[in-house]
């Protein structure tokens, strides 16, 4: 599984292949079941996950006590809470495995060795950083003006993989809409 | 005021004396006038700013043809539509001056190589990224979470050089609510 981490890498920066091993044994494999929890919410966030296979989400308990979620990620992907990673706080988050899960980990201080060790990670790290709040700009944008059948459009258009392969009232909660609303979008786009 | 930019780095990464010049010459000093386009929806985004004096925001036409307002930037914050800028394709955001702006503007040519060359400047940017995508992260959380009421709170408990600085309709954009709603939640709270 690990093979998917340097090819990502590879993807973005120049890895020796003499430096393939040494690269990942900063990194823990582990696995998680479906429903696992990897990061509990009001927890020191000491981890930053990519997904070798399956997905994960990030969701909070809002308000109202309801599970809201903010964040999916599947394979190839990298997730944690930045904020309270990089200061080493409790975070606000829960990260979940979706299905059965396969990650890579690497806590903040053998993060930081790997950096120096291998400085080119910097720019890949600055890279995925960089796609992750273009994203992230552009889903506020969403948010703000999409109705609930115009976000559930652009969402299946673009992440068709993920619309199929998520379970329904999960889907529903990232696009902050009930799971009967998005049952009915779904029907009325499919009529 | 280019010292600003270089000791901005120098928060994040080391610099040495001798190539503070160089690294500069990679950007062009612009200024902008109060409510001048810094980069127009629909056109090519070809710069990333960094913001030595003044104040700047991101902005989208929305369906109802209302500016929305979904981001800001004051000094020592960079500021650019990341997604056209990487991909060197046009953006659906307008970039606008606040107030009277000294910008330092470097396009996406030029970046490559002063990365190229002072690589120090991945990490830099790395964590200018992470930082970035992490509060657009929590932003997301108080967007779904938040009445309009405890969105001002935490907006004006956070950054209230920002709620100060900024004209009242335009912070109304940004938190998603009319200039009238906003004005009724401040008297609440001074009362």
């Amino acid at each position: 599984m690990s093979e998917k981490l340097i090819e990502h890498f590879k993807k973005y920066v120049a890895i020796d292949t003499q430096h393939e091993t040494e690269i990942l044994n900063f990194f823990q494999p582990k696995t998680f079941s479906k429903k696992a929890n990897l990061i509990n919410e009001n927890t020191y966030c000491k981890l930053n996950f990519f997904i070798t296979e399956g997905c994960l989400r990030m969701f909070f308990v809002n308000q109202k006590g309801v599970e809201q979620t903010i964040q999916f990620a599947i394979e190839n992907w990298w997730i944690t809470d930045y904020f309270a990673f990089e200061s080493q706080t409790k975070t606000e988050f829960t990260i979940q495995a979706v299905e059965a899960t396969n990650v890579l980990a690497i806590d903040y201080q053998h993060q930081e060795e790997l950096l120096g060790k291998f400085p080119q990670l910097e720019r890949y790290f600055r890279l995925i950083n960089q796609r992750a709040y273009a994203a992230s700009l552009l889903r506020t944008k969403y948010l703000y003006d999409f109705s609930g059948e115009e976000i559930y459009q652009h969402f299946y258009e673009n992440y068709p993989e993920f619309a199929k392969r998520i379970p329904q009232h999960l889907l529903a909660s990232y696009l902050n809409m009930t799971p009967e609303y998005l049952s009915e979008i779904k029907k009325k786009l499919r009529s």
